[in-house]
């Protein structure tokens, strides 16, 4: 199949869809990003890359860093995680409080803010300096060293993140964070302000094709077992409240950011990186989600 | 790979766990069946067959049901029918009525009981006989016209079943229902008590194997994208609340149902039917979930 | 203090009000009614009565049945009865489930639906005809032989209470109804039918001022315990999810139905029935809270 | 009526009841007050007091600060407050989230915590030094210019309150905090740690028996309107979930704090302090309930 060709279809066809979406307001510098961008590469288990648009930019991966802090905390500790976080699909918004009160503290899934933070406490009580430890984790996974984060956007968030507060205070007063909410949202702050762009995630989530393999860094990232486990978690609880409108129109394991991007996973064949800041009412990019389903309609290649 | 050697180790390895499920007790004639049963068959795309144990045995198909009247349901209508159940998972048990009231009798979809409920009214306003329609369509798609319901577990659900009525009174109040309560509930007591065997259920699933087309009938019993649909809400609803535990153990879309039985299916290569009476915490067979992880576990062969 | 004079100010000043409300329109016999009617009748503990309006008029008294059934219910059981229902306000709609499925079938007081079809079950199973029985109680207690149901209403809600027969079956799936649903329906139905005027309902009231003693029957209808008890639930269960802004406006105990009656009680001192058909948005008659709360305001008399 | 008589009779009687209770375990500095601690005074609209036990035993008034905050925030807004806050009952736990969730962050009532964090937010908003308002407001209606709040305990909620901290941010996220979270906690934390004993309480809640008249200041506290409506919310929503059982068992209005304090009202009648440290399961002083129903069954005496 000619990727690049389906890309660059899919490239023209996408373009409608770039004002129909609404950049993130909630963290404020995050709305200051043109809804015009758009930006898909696929990467193919041989290593082939297609590319479309502005996939050289760098935008906010916010959520996506979720997948990497879990993929970065199962190194530490597997069993025992579980314990603290489910892996189930939540049905309701990513920032929603009711769940955890009536589950007692332990959040549905990693991929939920709460669930992502108990990760984070995680790393922050096995690392001596957590922030480092993802940003060097993200670099070595990318292949890219220059990968940073983006103060403004961390800034912002630390500032007007009350929602967040709420939710590392509340995961506290069930006694499922270790260390203090503060340092712990700390961390988290900063992890979603990171900046990647599309070539970057593509790189970063190669292991996720490969049974837990990265060719760049010639290692494992995660077993064999852990990688299965983690595409089925993208694919249960990727993306929010409509992890099933995403299973369904596009068919593949997949975690999206506020920020606009998503990375979409098919086990043994290809990755895919898509950016567009327009989000739909999910707080997934609308145009992403629309650009990957063309895919797998064009293609016909989804794990159903 | 030699199938039919897997099946015979899981046979094996399976009977330690017969004992620890729990046979459903809320259906009186349910709670009859031994735990001791076990079935299991696999068909691949070609139409090979392996099989272990008590697989001409007929069981109570219960919820799988729910996949067969959706199935019939999307020839009568598509797009309205969406309009009217969601596609995303609940995060609640099967029967629950909360997420009912907060979203206004939209049940969340098809394959909780509301959901299944709404359904099955659609089947009802579509055809003059809708048992008859319905038993008839199994008997179609499984190859075997032999195929009944259970005039005992029918009449059981029937005396028993005030969960059911409750949830039909409450979606009529919603003017969910078209048709009254009472004759939806007729006809959904009647689906949930057909008999089957694993054969005829392997049988009647091989449309989602081969993208909508039936080897069986040499039709195709649904389109290639209402296949591809079918299958991700297998994945995403099909097994109750414990989705994201059986997409993470197992890595199949799957449907369960209250007698033990489950289908599961990887696109384009098996389905595999299986079925043991006692169930684990979420209703799932437990002896069935156990036995599909480790065939997956074995093979390597799931959609993750 | 003049009661009359009162009585006919308020009149005068409560005509603008008429218009405000809205008839309930749900069950399709009550929306009916003119909204122009009003009525307010006040008896003192000595047996004087001030009346204005349309006093004669009969009126369906709908949930203020509730209070009726329970101080029936009372005389059969009254520390079991407490096991079966709560005593304290719900927070929620009167025909909410979402409490009953998160507190296991146990409605949280008797006012709501789902609690008075408990009280209902509770005389069903100790009377041989119910029905009779409670019209006979009110006959009794309101010293009014002639007192009847509405057949029009009776068979309006029999055939499309959809909600309270959900709810009904709700319970029985918790097994909190000893009777079948449809036997306990069918009692309901026709206690909420039954049609009082003011004068009547004034009368049938006099022992929640006479802590439990009735001038009519020249007997206790209730222990002084249990009507103080009455009159605690009437003030923070009796008017569906607005008991706060009742007691804050108005400062009485008191019990409304969605027939648009309201009875209010200021124990050792006198009652207050009140009709006006047009509701507010918490089901409330609207004139008639407005109307107690005048009165409350003019006269300085209230529980607080 | 011997009230002295009657008070000394129920010292004797609830000794039995004082190790029933559980000292509140969730704020640290509170659990090492003793069990044994049992005080009730009683003053009547004619500031004659009778008083038994510890009545110069100081301990923290916890939630009861809630009805003084919202007298004093009353002075400062009334209409606008209750756009805020609500006033209906919440038939959740006093730190529940969920209602805050479904309802936009409304607080259910000012005496729920996020109400009162809500009410004492808008002191912040109102004068300079919100501490010093609050502590000058209590020694002025008490009386006593040695009320002090007790450093310890205000440390140790600052410390460990990471519930408070949750909710106070989560009302901010709804923008229903005008101030920084921290500042409106920090003064939270200090109004709750206010230590004081019986008669101070019982002094500084004369103006709710006197219709908001205060016999010490000889002042006007609250209008008459609003008296009567904080007696009514007294009522309705002054012992967390358990006002259903308060009124039916005591039938005063009342509120209670997890220090053991609790303060009820006869309005034009009298006032009562009670404390005792021990709770029972809904946070409210068991000895202290008891005490207040066998006071109100001895005299007769409550609102119904």
């Amino acid at each position: 199949m000619d990727y690049q060709l389906i890309l660059e279809e899919i490239y023209e066809e996408i373009k409608p869809y770039l004002a129909l979406g609404k950049v993130a307001d909630y963290i404020p510098e995050l709305k200051k990003v043109s809804p015009d961008n758009f930006a898909m590469v696929l990467q193919t288990a041989d290593g082939e890359i297609s590319k479309v648009g502005d996939f050289n930019t760098k935008f906010s991966i916010q959520s996506i860093s979720k997948l990497f802090t879990l993929t970065l905390a199962l190194q530490f500790e597997d069993k025992r995680l579980w314990q603290r976080v489910g892996r189930e699909p939540s049905g309701n918004p990513f920032n929603s409080l009711v769940q955890l009160e009536y589950e007692k503290g332990i959040p549905r899934n990693p991929f939920i803010n709460a669930g992502a933070l108990v990760i984070t406490d995680i790393i922050l009580s096995r690392v001596g300096d957590a922030k480092k430890a993802i940003i060097d984790y993200l670099r070595l996974l990318s292949g890219n060293s220059s990968i940073k984060h983006d103060p403004k956007v961390y800034a912002s968030e630390k500032k007007t993140g009350y929602l967040n507060k709420s939710i590392a205070n509340y995961l506290k007063s069930f006694n499922n964070l270790d260390n203090q909410p503060s340092g712990v949202l700390d961390v988290y702050f900063y992890q979603c302000s990171i900046s990647m762009n599309c070539i970057d995630l593509s790189n970063a989530c190669s292991y996720l094709v490969h049974s837990g393999y990265s060719p760049l860094t010639k290692e494992a990232v995660s077993t064999t077992r852990q990688t299965k486990y983690l595409n089925s978690l993208l694919l249960t609880c990727g993306t929010y409240d409509a992890v099933g409108d995403f299973a369904y129109r596009v068919g593949l394991p997949g975690k999206s950011g506020v920020g606009g991007g998503i990375i979409a996973v098919l086990p043994g064949q290809f990755n895919i990186a898509v950016w567009s800041p327009g989000l739909n009412d999910n707080g997934n990019s609308l145009a992403g989600v629309k650009a990957l389903e063309m895919f797998t309609t064009i293609t016909g290649k989804s794990i159903f």
